[in-house]
């Protein structure tokens, strides 16, 4: 079969890219590190920001849309946050093309046409979103302000995959302002437990809820909480983060409120992102050897529905039944397509559809209505079963949640299974390299050791469990005394 | 009052602008020629968008995404299209920033960081998409190919009006691949009506559908269809374009596809878009002194509910009211707010949500109470009207219906008073200085009448109406026989 991919034994990364491609999520593009995220990988995105969008609006939060651009003195103006992102900017620098005069048909850039201030392409939208709401603040009554915003940002990373790491993404980020540091910091945790449903509850993920040590926090931050998923090479997967800014950005653009007391305030900061990376996860958490296995809470389709038959009176009878069926599924508001192309087997067919992760595949034909049952085979299990035609609604509706959770419970017991407490530099680097996952382990506290775990085993701090009970105990690198275990793991 | 604004008959352009900003629309960026689309404008978007996506896909398209960023040499390959984009182009030049060495603190474009070829920040999509079609396009089972996008797109132009023109702006970009002409053509045909549908029904704002002259087709297009609405100062808008590419980009990137017959053939394109610019056609259509007027179907927000009391008895039994009446509205898929904010004063409120074109207010106080009354007003004609609290739910659906229809017969109205038909040069000045709106003008065919008419007169033909009746004439301008009327306007 031409859709045959590589095993995730024989390549994990090969089968990764293979999976993305094949399964029609994306392509690679043109320009660098850039991708086209095809229309069943689009239609997975729209189903993920869909559901986003409206626990966004539930917890109070409106959409806003700034400037593409960030003048590159606003990105200055926070030093370390200038820091973080200066040396990954696509940063215009002209307004004009012009006809090349020594080239026929060519064009060139105009040099007459030079930006008298360069702009960066937004990698983020501290910068541009704060010098707004200098304008938008005056007083408590104009606190709290919580916007979010649906956009492409542009990171130019050297080193690109497929979703998980593209010059170019789509995300969402949240900007919010507040009156106090106290409710800043609950909005920064409230928007981590969102995030944390969401990928929990619609991408059937577990996830670990937790805080990054200094190294790890975003550029301007003074908390980065996260959450930190376990695809199934054993490696880690940041899935979402929210920060809690302090001062620094209302400081950095003099964003100051009027308090109820009469007093100017700097306002305190959160900011919370999202991105199309989630679909990588997705894809890494989930999938198998024979192609995509995707939840059917997020699923661009959820059942298909394939006809066998031998000529066009058998046809006739199955698309009778079909008709009947498809329309019972949408009236509970299932997604389906009934593929009666003429084109293809119905053996290619359910290859294909494996392979694009399709949760229920129903399969129908003369002898099955004779016998008034449908064939319903599941994705996440690949157990096909025979089922009364009369049960059919009832038993893809049982299906729909019992894959939901089966998925999760998989992830979650190979998560679970892969938390490994260890006491001593060999263990670390041993189960790091022979078993992966994330290693629970004692750590000084110092950026120094971390710095050098890192360098001596290549993995980081994923982060400190919100959830992390106090245990005394020595390091494992430095051997200094630690008063809690952290985890640590690979990461993409 | 603070939100007073300054009148249409005063000054038109004054008026719009101070709109959009005093209305919580948009706001001016500190990057030129960029705007931040508020809150309120973007819910705005949002509803437009929604109905417009739905619409797309009902007719069969989808959605993907295509990178920001379209290389140099892609402009080149289509000539037109590269002469019509070239000069309002934001060019990436470089991909890093480094600390400025003279300079601390500061940043600078890092010399050593040069693009090998530049990128053109994406006026529209054709040159990358088509680039991409050539891999994903083989057969004629791989059409038709019915692909949209959303997304942001940058043009520089010199003047830029708040959502009528900006360097940034939001749109839908659809690109579509048929195996013949025909098809494409009905294609751009089919989303101009769907266009023409959106904006008369949703926006409550008649189209005129035609197509345009080559002077003023799209670049790289064999036809452009577009549709026009009148705006209340006499001046006309296109409001959105729908084009048939005919084999152009094709060609330019080598797509084509085997047809039944196993031949090769160049496949046949369509593009068509609109943009946050409706956003500026809906606000110059129906809004007033007073503030906006905002058609039901879109409006951010259709009812609010602001409560006149004393003391915190009267409010604890007005609030009881209201929140039946929030319930049963909701129930009825209608959006409500009650304003109970006690910062300011119900009058202050009833200009607020007049300035913000609300198109339903409701006022509830003790004595409508005692009476079983409360007190409608609709932001259209500005009448206040007592209705039975029993009959409040069904009087406000009616409404919903009842002020759509209105703005689309006022709006119709004026439009259909506001085309004249001129039989002499004279007579087409006259009008176009004095009354403004369409003028219905014989014209003799040729590209040089028509830039001569636009130099002494600034109107443009803004089109050939698809149903144009044939007429023998003369030429307005040159005196040259003419087989039709075209209508000339001033326009956005």
């Amino acid at each position: 079969m031409a859709n045959e991919l590589t095993s995730r034994a024989t390549d994990y990364a090969q089968w990764y890219n293979e999976l993305i491609l094949k399964g029609g999520l994306a392509d690679y593009s043109a320009v660098r590190g850039c991708m086209v995220i095809k229309p069943y990988g689009y239609t997975l995105w729209e189903n993920m920001r869909d559901v986003l969008d409206k626990m966004f609006k539930d917890t109070g939060h409106v959409n806003a849309y700034f400037p593409l651009f960030v003048p590159k003195s606003f990105l200055e103006k926070e030093e370390g946050h200038a820091e973080g992102f200066a040396k990954e900017c696509a940063v215009v620098t002209h307004y004009r093309l012009k006809t090349d005069p020594n080239n026929k048909g060519k064009l060139m850039v105009d040099p007459d046409a030079k930006l008298e201030e360069e702009l960066i392409v937004r990698p983020t939208s501290e910068a541009i979103i704060w010098n707004a709401y200098k304008d938008w603040i005056q007083s408590y009554r104009d606190l709290p302000l919580l916007i979010n915003q649906w956009a492409n940002v542009v990171r130019w990373e050297m080193r690109t995959r497929l979703f998980l790491r593209t010059a170019e993404f789509l995300w969402q980020e949240g900007h919010t302002a507040h009156a106090t540091a106290e409710e800043a910091i609950e909005e920064a945790e409230k928007m981590l437990h969102v995030y944390g449903d969401f990928v929990e509850n619609y991408m059937a993920l577990p996830v670990i809820k937790g805080i990054k040590t200094p190294n790890e926090r975003f550029a301007g931050a003074l908390e980065t909480y996260c959450i930190e998923a376990l695809m199934q090479d054993g490696k880690a997967l940041q899935a979402g983060t929210s920060h809690f800014l302090g001062q620094n950005f209302a400081k950095a653009f003099d964003v100051k409120y009027l308090t109820k007391e009469n007093k100017q305030e700097f306002v305190w900061a959160t900011s919370w992102g999202v991105s199309t990376r989630l679909i990588g996860a997705l894809v890494m958490a989930h999938s198998d050897d024979q192609g995509l296995v995707i939840p059917p809470r997020i699923a661009p389709l959820q059942v298909v529905i394939v006809p066998i038959y031998k000529g066009p009176e058998q046809k006739a009878l199955v698309d009778e039944k079909v008709n009947a069926i498809v329309a019972g599924l949408k009236a509970n508001g299932i997604s389906v397509k009934y593929d009666d192309s003429e084109n293809t087997r119905p053996g290619w067919k359910f290859a294909e559809y494996e392979l694009k992760g399709v949760p229920v595949r129903i399969a129908i034909g003369q002898k099955d209505i004779e016998n008034g049952v449908v064939e319903v085979a599941r994705r996440d299990t690949k157990e096909k079963q025979s089922v009364p035609a009369a049960d059919l609604i009832e038993h893809v509706k049982f299906l729909m949640t019992d894959i939901q959770q089966n998925l999760y419970n998989r992830a979650l017991a190979y998560r679970d299974s892969h938390i490994t407490e260890v006491n001593s530099w060999e263990e670390f680097k041993q189960v790091l390299n022979e078993k992966g996952g994330f290693i629970a382990a004692h750590w000084d506290g110092t950026p120094e050791t971390e710095d050098k775990i890192k360098e001596e085993s290549k993995a980081t701090i994923r982060c400190i469990p919100l959830n992390n009970q106090p245990e005394e105990g020595v390091c494992v690198f430095s051997g200094k005394p630690s008063k809690q275990r952290v985890l640590f793991a690979m990461a993409y």
